[in-house]
Order: structure tokens, then sequence, then C-alpha cells
């Protein structure tokens, strides 16, 4: 695109946005983003966005539905404002879990808010390890879904001795993630059978597979309560696992889940940068700044952004 | 409709919810909002909606958008259960005032929000006494536009002595409504000019009419922070008012203002219960309940709303 | 936008786009418009718009109905022969006073039209001084609303000594527009009070503010049958104005108006060629034809509309 | 349908309206329209739609944008007014002659207007002898499109002595039509080819068939200048034809229709009343009112309108 | 809902819509599909549907897009016929395996046919066991989404000694479903890990769980060309299964299916009658007629579906 | 448009797509369509395509519904893989003839398909001599509708001795295109009109005009079984026509085709290759292929296709 290209940033995790525009060599756009007394929002671009192509950077971390609102009326002011193209740049899509109607009578949220991104004006998606690769369906306009697998690979790799590991799978709906990520490192599998006892709790049910004495390294697509972590960690050192180490793309680390990853024997809990990066004694951040740098410059220069995984 | 009549409610104003079923002689629909740790909003309705007339209640009081989200949620959720119509009641439109673009490069919030209900799935939306008038225009759906002005002029007719006072519209841009009132009143009419110095500051640039020795009766569409409200009662003071009451369709009542009112030489300040009531000694709360029950009631059975006005 | 910049024109207003045009040193494109004898239009443009950036003035003066349907056709036509972009500039907006819904049952008309003009294919619409600033919320794709006040401003403040006077606002629902050009002028601000009697006409009830001795500004978006001013004028000579001036963005002047003003003891009315200028000892007309052409030139290159009225 | 059946007219052909009102056993609805001095149209309905099943009768004669405006407006204002249903009825669809793109840069003005009533909130439609059949396939919503030809054929029938005529399609594209009329009465074809020569003339470029000495029966869908009648007329007398009728679905008769059907030798004009009728001594007019009622009635109960033609 | 109950049904699967129908008390409804000499289908309904509840089942069987344009066209001409509401029962949505872009530049096929469907005009769907749950969200309307579990549940407790049974999904994609089903027959959980070699081939890569001495229970949501399945069972044969059952709610059976069920040591292979079921010495048919015909009632009635499950 | 041009083409006519990519001197793009067992259809492109200038080429032919379908799958995975724009080229558009709705209760299933294309994702059509030219209209999108009359006309002019030829339509529906044709060679005209039987028969009426001693040129859109044709011959045959010659722009050759034509007296039938030309004695096949190409390099370069014709 002959556009020029700017880089704009909702409240969310502007670090992750700033590392972005940096590893572009462009600074970040100006926009300001008020909040009213009556809790009204209200954003205003400070330079023109006519005939630009446009990415906005938001996650969907806490408060999700300020940062939800924050990025509708971004894209919706960058449309009106007559953005050549706006791209909605969802470094952690939150709501992707809520991706079926497991329940009757319930909404299947992941699609609404697709529905509500194209509504307010969105062209395109960039985003990263949706819980089910499935909601990439959700979408009617184009999205490149990257994914943290070969920053994790490369981290496990680096980490942890890989001679006598397995790759565990705390769910069995990230059973064809870890499997992926079991296949890439030359690994065995096993996963953690659970059942749902009610809205908000979940129990173990068995463990399926091997790991007596082994390396046990757990991945998953987002950490929040880390009760489901340390759940899967107890299992597994009950299970005669020698070690167990975590990782997953998304570190939303809510409520108790920096005590319970401190209680807990595992070993060490890495994730990305997608969300803003917590800090603790076991915490490891993988950074993919640079990941969407290259994709946003591929989209921007119509290039292959597949070719960004071979 | 030979469907049967739902009332469902949002957790913004559940007691104005439950008058209205009341009102209407009905239990309120039963539903379960959840907020999980992350942050994301749970909603299922606990009672089958199939082929159903569903009303839901929901005003957009902070949290802000927490409510726009989970009304949202609960419209796509009750369209997914096959829900015959769904009207949104909306009694305080809180975003009606983003409804132009008086600065560059901003969203009319106002329009974003009609299309994102639309985009849920709304087929109608039952509302009362929006910013301005206009706003009915950026849906497409059907929407009944409900009135406070009689609820309070019967309040300003009941309360105050009418014969020496006049109506004050405390901004240009409520000068519609404020004439409105005064010739319901047969009373004459003031304002108060006022010039935007920043994005949250508004001064007073002069009171226009003639208000020495009368009681000024100040109509507004809501009182928010109660800053405008308190500068106007000044003004009119300090122009030689006798004494000042206040009336608004919407009490939002946010940060300082019942701190403000407290302050202030103004009588008493009333608004109707569109939002949650709040306490303090010049306060005083309209019920609007009978008239939104007879508008849903009107609308159910296919019978004319406007006639409610005359 | 590298594709060619392209202006026609519909019957309207052809002066005003032959003006605009030549501004921007272009020749107006060359269509046809014909009119059947069954009064079927029919609209065919006589050179090539492949992946051209379209601009298409039409101003919607009477026969109202027939140049709104000529521009939807055009609009159709153009998208139909491959145009990249089409704007609808539409100096005068006319149905935008059907901005709201003051009666049951009827349509708001600015809305629909709104409607029609995005179904026929219009990419973005450029007008000026719309009735009120929402109607610009109608339209879900990119408007840009230039303003006429400056240019009001100047005619003010070379035609009148300022020193004396006041600007008057003819109805509460221009206060908004006559407080921005009282701040800009730096004079006070008065305003007549209306009552409608019926669906053709309106009384006036009372004059706000002070005019004795000075020299009354009244401002207006359009004069129409000019019944409206003539009262104004009357009202404010009877309390005691010296002289009393107007101006209006669109002189429309229909039916009695030109033998109304002529009548009135009004000094002098002016307004823009938004309409095509009529005849009068007391008319004068102002030409915003370079502003649409500067506005044209920036959609055009991409670079902001907004910085044109700093 | 249990809501009520409404019927609404334009200003188009209301005699038709009240016709087809009667023939219900129903009072034709009351509604307003009003042109304002700025010629903006303005309508309003003096009763209650809500959950009604509304039908609105409109023609396209002229002035055809003003009834094509009135009609999107009335329809936009039923559905903003909570009808349940809006059928726009339009006897005579004017426009359906722009149903292609035979020159470069044009509009398909009928696939517009299509568009246009489907935006302006009509349900379905219900119409009479569209110029191309295919014209049904622009929209998108339903739509019963009634035939005149029984109505044709039984004045051909009852009026001429059918024992040595022809049927003549006055044009290479009314073959269709004419050959269904011939195979219904059990007569031969013939038809004129012409050709174009300009935007405004054609010309009679050859007859083909047998007509010397024969009653020719020419058949078409609307008659509008008479132009293309009369030259038939003429050409069908030099080929020997010892007498020429003629019947149409349209009786337009704009401009110099009724002076060129006065001296021509055509011996009688027959048309429908779905234009308002004219006066003539060789014009006959045969009712249509009583099956748009019957086709109104089935559509509003749910019955089938195709077995109105078996 | 008042409106009358009409089944019709494509070509694919006309015995369960028989089924369908007879245990609803109504005959299936009359339909005509042609296939023209030039492959173009051509398809009539016989009877009147106007303001019918119309619901069309097909199942997505070879040839499938002869099956799904016929579906297609029947959904349309439904529309245009006038039916109140059109529900697409599709009993096997082949496609549901696009679900996802686990290749660059493909399409997600579920999607597409999903907005298909809604732009030909179906009102709802009703469908069973989608090969992914999130392929639901992919449906902007209503769908509701029965389960052969209770079936399959039921197969096998009823025809295996489940007191040393182990419950096996045939691959990581199916382990949710695997796991309900063991959750519900109580019984542990085992599953295969595959990996693919090429578009066509995939390849076991792994055993996880113990299967040694137990009777595996295969349960998936299609068989196609049953090689899945057959290295299933040989990989658990020589893992020291004692015997192998599979279950499947699809079974499609196709190119060499028959054959390597025949040869392979499966005991037995049961399906249920969403596709029209083959012959065969170890084939087993469960049929879901009465589930679909009470889940249609359901909808007819505006019945709680959610509660047939529980 | 600065977008590379890139041709791809489906599998209904690779040979024209191959003539078409030559003839611009491009290289056919790379892409892969699979048929898995299941009869589910797989497509994918082998090169990026991100912000290119994409047309697709696939013609109608039989399978139908396999060809309409990887076209929409085509379609649909450029649009997700972020192609600037998709052409889809059908020079062959079969289901043009369900055009309209000359039975109850069918579908209109031109309107259908041109909307399935939308849905899909098609900006733009470039077709060939549609069944009739108001199928344009059924579309949304531009349209780019060739003729092969040149094409036709010039075979007729340089293998026929026009001196005593007249130009025969087969069918009154055919009428305007071989009026055309006639006036173009500047020949006498004449048709043939026929009845429906049934569904899948027609008869031959009569024949009108003068044949006798003359060379009859059959003109038509399409040869589909070559029955239709066979009969006109027949027919001219017997009127005294010397010799028959025909020529369609589709020649789609199906079921007893061949064999009609081989056994008829008709001395040769020429078509284009929209469709895979049919090897015979008397067939002569007429390559389109620059035509496509010539158009396809103005829409690419945004030059007026209209002129192609002049």
């Amino acid at each position: 695109m002959d556009r020029p290209l700017l880089i704009f940033s909702g409240q969310s995790n502007r670090p992750l946005a700033q590392a972005i525009a940096e590893a572009l060599g462009l600074p970040l756009g100006k926009s300001t983003t008020l909040r009213f007394a009556n809790d009204n929002l209200f954003v205003r671009y400070e330079e023109s966005l006519r005939e630009g192509d446009v990415f906005i950077v938001q996650s969907f971390v806490p408060p999700v539905q300020d940062h939800l609102m924050e990025l509708l009326m971004m894209v919706d002011a960058a449309k009106g404002a007559s953005a050549a193209r706006v791209t909605a740049v969802i470094p952690y899509f939150s709501y992707a879990r809520s991706d079926k109607k497991d329940a009757p009578r319930i909404s299947i949220t992941a699609r609404l808010i697709a529905d509500l991104l194209q509504t307010a004006g969105a062209d395109r998606v960039l985003t990263m390890t949706l819980h089910s690769p499935q909601v990439h369906g959700f979408f009617k306009i184009p999205v490149d879904h990257l994914s943290a697998e070969p920053v994790i690979a490369n981290y496990f790799a680096t980490r942890v001795d890989l001679e006598n590991a397995v790759v565990v799978a705390p769910d069995a709906g990230d059973l064809k993630r870890a499997s992926a990520l079991a296949r890439r490192l030359g690994l065995p599998l096993a996963f953690i059978d659970k059942e749902r006892v009610s809205d908000t709790e979940v129990r173990v049910r068995m463990l399926v597979g091997e790991v007596e004495g082994k390396t046990a390294l757990i991945v998953d697509d987002e950490i929040s309560t880390a009760g489901s972590l340390v759940e899967a960690v107890e299992a597994l050192m009950q299970a005669g696992a020698k070690e167990v180490y975590a990782a997953a793309t998304h570190g939303v680390y809510v409520g108790p889940a920096l005590d319970r990853i401190a209680k807990s024997p595992v070993k060490e809990v890495a994730a990305t940068d997608t969300c803003p990066p917590k800090e603790g004694p076991k915490l490891r951040t993988l950074t993919v700044a640079p990941l969407f740098a290259e994709a946003i410059w591929r989209i921007h220069r119509g290039e292959s952004v597949s070719s960004l995984f071979t």
C-alpha cells in the first residue's frame, strides 16, 4: 500500500504498541483517550489519518469492556476520519473462550465481538493464538492469526533439558496445540482430562499418558487465575513427574494467579507480552513485538504473512 | 403480539426493572450474569425465551462499558435463544451526548452504539429523553422515545409557586426542551450561554433573559457531576433570582455531584429513576416505572404509544 | 489518491459546480441528463470514470425530488461504471430539517436520504451547514461537514459596525449556531422563542435578551419562505433595534420570500451560493466555491479537511 | 396474518386505491402528505399502524420522482411506526424499462429503485406487468407480479371479431408477451422490427409476419407518448391490415399521446387503471382494482396468489 | 407459531425426511427437483407455502455440491413463495471440517456455507454433531445443534459389556467429544495422536492411555473413508485391546470404507441415519428421526429445545 | 491499479484461462483444487495474492454445481488471503436462463447466484452474452458484459454468402439479439414462435417471416441439447430455406447434442470457446480469449471497456 503506515495504541498495552512501533522505526501515533466523570469514554486522534494504513493495538485485558469499547471507538473514529484501511491488532483476544454454545441461552460472545468490530468498521484483524482456531472463521474480514508456538518452543528448547521430557495438555481442548508442540520438539504427549463441576469450577478427572520421572512441559493458550495450571502441576507431581515447566501465549495473571504460582511446585512459568507483563520470581516474559512488527510490515507491504512461519 | 411478554434486567438498575415488571403484573425474568476472574462477562437466561416478546431493561450508568456489553450479550443471547422480538429498554442512554462531530477525528459514539445494538440483534429500542432528539434517527430499527416532561412539569406545578417563576435552560443546547416546558407551564424563558474552555471545562459566558426576583426552574436532560448545574444556580442567584429549583430526567450524580449540590444554594434537585436513585437532603426522585410499563404494554399489544402523550 | 480527480454536476446548481471545477483548474466532467416524456430521468456519463475519484455536485433545491433522484442515479451509474470512489457533494442538504420524530408516524427523512445515498453507492459526503449537526451521524460513510460561519462572520465584520451589535437566533433550535458566531465576533446574544401553531405555521412567543438601540444580526441556517425571518425582523424593530441585518448559509428563497424581504424593514440579507443565487435590491451573495474546491482537493489528496477551519 | 389489514394511498392514483379498498370492504387509511414551500415532502399517518399488515398503493406516474419519494417516505414512516409488514403496491412500476445496460455508464434504474424500496423498509412488492419479467429478480424481497393479460384477452374477445385477426408486437422486446396472448386467443403472430436512431427516437425497420386483410391487435406493456403505437398502426395499415385495435396494461398517455391517438387510424385503444384513466373518444379503461383487491386479500390471508391465474 | 408446519425434503436423504414427517404425523410436502441436460437444477414447490413454517431436510452427502445448491435453491424459492420462516435442517453438515485456516490461502468453507445459507434466506438451522462446536458461531441466525451422544451412549451401554471398557478418541481433535462420552459412561479415556503427512494422508504417531486387555470404544463424529478408523483399530489391537467397537454420528462410508471395515478386526461399527444407511455385516444403524421430529415440533411450538437433553 | 495482475483458473475451462493468460503475457497463477473422498472440495492458492488484482476464470459447464462451488471457494479464499480486488470471470454464466418467475414457487436462480458470488466476496464480474441482458441488474457489483456478436457477425460474413440470407431467431426471447445481428449484417429477420408443452419440452408453433430460397442464419445465446436448434433447422428447411447455418456464443453441447447436429441438415454450427470446445465434422470454434484478455487488461488499467465495442 502506498498509504502511510500509522500505528496507534489503546490504553491496554502501550509498552507492546511502543515496542512494535520502534521495531518498525516509526513513532507511535498521537491519540487521546479521556474518561468523563459519567464513565463515558472519548477518543480523538491528534494527527491526520486521511488515506492512512492504520493499525490500532489493543489487548482485551481487564478492564476488558473498557478496552473493547475504546477499540471500537478508535476504529469508528479512524474510519470517520477517512483512514484508507483500519486493522485491529488484538494481541490477546480475550473472549475467544466464548466460542460455542455449551449451555442453552448463552451468547457466543467471540462471534458477537467479531461482528461488533466489523460494524465499527475494522477492515482486518491481526491477532495471536486464539483459544480455538475456529474463532478465525467468526470474522468475515481477513484475519492474520499469528502463533506463539515458535517462541514457546524456543523457550523450552533453550531452558529445559528435552532429553526426558513430555508435553502436557492441561485440558482436552488444548490437545491439538500440545500435539503440535510435541511434534515440533520430538517429544511424547500426555493430557489431563477434566470435568466441569460448576460455572466457575472444573476438576481433574484423570491423567492420560506417561509422565513418571519426566520433565513435564505444560503448554496452554492463556493463564488467567492459574487455578487450572496449579492443579495440573499437582496432578503431574503426584504422578511422579520430576519437574514441571509451563508456558502460555497469554499471561493474564488475574486474581490469585501470582500467589498460586509462587506456592506451586512449578519451576517456571513463561508467557509472552501480549498482555502487560507481570513481575514474579518464577515468571518469564517472552516478547512477541518483533513478530507483530514483521506481520504489520508485511500486511502493509502486501507480502505473504504465512511465510513468516516457514 | 400473541407471544408471551417477558421482562429481563441487566445489572444497572434492577429496582426500576422490578418496578416495571410489578406494574405489569409479571415476575422479572430469571437470568444470570457472571464476571469471570479475567473480567469476561457471561450471561445466561434461566428460562426459555422461544418465541417470546422480550424486553431487556438496562441503563448506561457507570460502569458504562460493562452495562453496554452486558446488554449486547443479553440481546445476542436472546436472539440466539429464538426470542421472537427483542426490545432494548434503555431508560438512560448515556452516550447520547456524543451525537455530532464537534472536533475532528472523533467518534459519533451514539451512532456507533445504535449500530452495535442492531448488530447484536435488537429489534426495537425504548428510551427516555435522549440528549438530542436527532439521536432517534441514529437507529434504523423502530424507537419509542418517551419524555419525562409531564412528570417534571407535574413536579414543578405541585412543588413550586409558579406565579413568579421562569424556566431556565442551563445551556444553549437545552433551549428547545426548556422552551417546551415553559410553554406547558405558561412561563417565560431564560438561558445561560456558555463556552467550552477545554475538553472537560466550560464557562458561563452570559445570562440571557429576565430572572430578577423570580423563582428559577432549571431544566436539563441529565445531571452528571452537577458542575454545570451549580454554576447555573450561582449565575442565577447573582442575577437576583429569588430561589432556584432544578429538575432533570437523568440523575446520574457522579463524582463530586452530591457534595456540590449540598453546598449550592439550590433549594431542591429532582430526577427520575432512570438511573438508580441517590440519597441526599435536597434530592427528590420521580418515578417513571409506570410510564415504561405502560409503553411496554402498548408495544406488546400493538397499541399506539404516541397516544400516551396526549 | 493516485486516481484522476473528476468533478461532475447534476442539474441543480451548475454555476457552483462550474466555479468549483474552475477553482481546481479542471474542466467539469461531461454527463447527460434527459427527462423522458413519461417523466423518467436518464443519466449517462460521456467520458470514462474507471478508477476515477469522482465528485458529484448537487444541491437539494426545488424540484427537490428530481434533484435527489438524479443524484442517486448519477452515484449508481458512477459505481456501475467502476469509479474508484464516489463523493456526493451536497452543498445544500435540504431535508436536514426532517431530523427527528416530533410527531408520531412520520419519517425521519434526513436519515432515510442518508440511507438511500449509501444504497446507491456513495462512498463519502461533502456538505455544508446541516440544519442540526447530528445529521452527520445519520451517515455511516465519512462526511465532511463544512461551515459557512467564517464567510458569514467576515460578511458582518466588513459590512456592519459591530460596536453596538447583537447576534440574534431566530429560533431556539438555532441558538448553538448563533452562540458560536457571537463568540467569534465578541458580541452579546439574544433569541426569539417561537411556538408551532400548525404544520405550516409558527408564532413568535417572546424575545429573550437585550436589543434596544442595537444593530441586530440575525443568523440562520436557511431562508426558505422568509416568513420566519421577517417576523424576527418585526419583533426586533418593535423591541427597539436600530437596524437589522440577516445572513444565512442557504438562500433558498421560495414562494413569497423575495417579496417579503423587499417589504420588510431589514437592511440586507446575505446568503451563500449553495443554492443558485437570486437577484434583489437587498440580497447579497457570498461565494463558497473556493471553500468547496479546497475541501475536494484535500479529500482527493488525503490531507486534513479539519485544518481548513483553524 | 392475524394483524389488521390496512390500505393506504399515495397521491398518484387515489381512485384506484379507493376502488381496491372498497372491493375489500375496508375504508382507505387516513394519511396526510404535505409539500412545503421548499418542495420538501412530509407524510404522516393519522391512525395507528402498530402491528398492522400495511399495503401502500402508489403508481409511478408523473411527477414520477415525487411519487417515488412519497412512497419511500410512507414505507419508512410505516416501519418506524411499527407496522408488522409493509407491502409496496406499485400498479405501474414506471422505471422498469431501465432494466439493462444498453449503453455504457448508465444506471440500471429499475434495480436501483428496487434497492431503494428495500432500504426504506418494504417487506414485499405487489405490481403488474413489469416491462420485462426479469425485473422481478431485481428484488430480494418477495414480489407478486400480476398480469393484465386475462383482462386484455377478455377485452379483445368481447370487442373484436377474432375470426380473421392477428396479434402484433410493436417491438422485438414485446414478442414474448404478444406470443402468450396469441396462444391464449388462438391467433397468429406478427411483429415490427425497429431500430434506435437516437436516445429519444426509434424507427420502423420492417414488419415481419402476415397482416394483410386482417384485424391487427397490438399489445404492449405501456403507452406513453403513443409515438411507437401510431407508427405501428401506420405500418400495419400500409401493409394492408383491415383495422387496428390496441391494448396496453399501463395507459400513461403523456405529452402528445391523446392528440396522436385521435389523429391515428387506430379504432380503439384500451388500458387498465394502473395509471389514472384519461378521457378520449377512442379510449377505453379496463379496471384491475378487483384483481389487486383479491391479490391483497390472499397475501394478507397467506393464500396462494399464483392460483389467481389458473 | 400459528403458521402451518410444513416439511420438505431435498434429494439427499428422503428416507430420513419421510421418517421425520411420519413421526410428526404429517405428510412430506410435495416438491419437484429436476436436473436439466445442461446440469442446471430446477426446484419447484407443488403446494402453497404462504405464511408456512417451512423445514427443509437436506444432508450434505455426495454429490455434496448438488445437494448444497439444491438446498440453497429450495430456501430461496421458499422465501420467494412467502414462507413465514424457513429452517434448513441439515442432519449432516459435511463441510464442517473446513472450520479453520490451518494452511495459508484456503477457504474456511464451513463459514462460507453458513453465509451462503443466510444469503439464500434461511431463518434458522437445525443440525447434529458438527465437527467442532465452534461452527455454531459461524451462523448469525439461530442454530439448534442436536447431539447423537445419548443415542451412541445407549448403543454402547446395551451392546457392549462396559465393565472393562475404555473410550478412545481417534484424533486429538475428537478428545472433547470422547471425554464427554467417557464421563457419561463412567469409563476411562485414551486417544491416538496423529500427524498429517500430506493433504490426504495422516499417520498414527502414538497411543496415549491404557487399553491393554480392554474393550475399546472408538467414538468419532463421522466415518468417511474409514481410513482413520481402521488405523485406530489396528493401533488398539497392537496395544493389546481385547476387542474394538466404533460408533460415529455420521456414517458417510465413501470409497473404500465398506471394504476396509469388512477386512478390519473391528467388531461392529454403528452410525446414525443422518446419512442414508449403508448395508454391511458389521454395520449398525441408529435412527435419529424421532430426535429431529421432536426438535422440529418444539421449534415450531416455541418450546425449549435444550430441555431435550436433560 | 498498481496492484499486480493475477489470473487464476478453476477446473471448468483451463484451456481458455491459459489462452487468456498467454494473450496477457502472464503465467497462469498456481492453485490447487482437490476433491476429498467425501466429495468435499478444497482449494488453495500456491502463491501470495496479497494486494493483488485477482481474476478467476470459471465457466458454469457441467458439473455445474461443482464449478460454482469451486468458484465461490476460490473467491472466498482470495479475499481471506488479502487480495485487493477479486473479479469473477464467468465466460459462460449457465443459470442465466433462470432469470424470471414464469411458474409459481420457483427460484430465480440467476439472482441467487449473483447474491452468492457477492456473499463470497466477488468485487466485480466479467461475463459474456447473458441469456437476457437484465441479468446484469441482478448484480449490485460492477459487471462488464462482453458480447460475442462481432465474432459471430465476422464468422457469418466470412463463411456465408450474405447476398440472399436471413437472420433467424429460434425463439421469441432471442429476437432482440437476432435483430441486432440482422441490423449489423444488413439482413432481414425471421423468427420461430414456440410454446412450452412441459418442463422439458417446447414445440414449434409457427414460423414468422420470409425464408424461402434463402440462406438462414440461426443465432442463439447457447446450444445445449441442440433440440431447439434442430427443430428450427427442420422448420426452416420445410419452409423452403436453401441452407441453414447456426452460431451461438456458448457451445455447451450436452447429451444428444453432437448426435443431433450430425444427423441434422444444418451445414455448420459455430460456437465460441466460453465452454471447452467439442469436436465434430460440422462444428466450428471461434475463440474469444483475446477479447477477454483485452477486457481484463482494461479493467486492470482502469480503461474504458465499452470502447472495446466501438
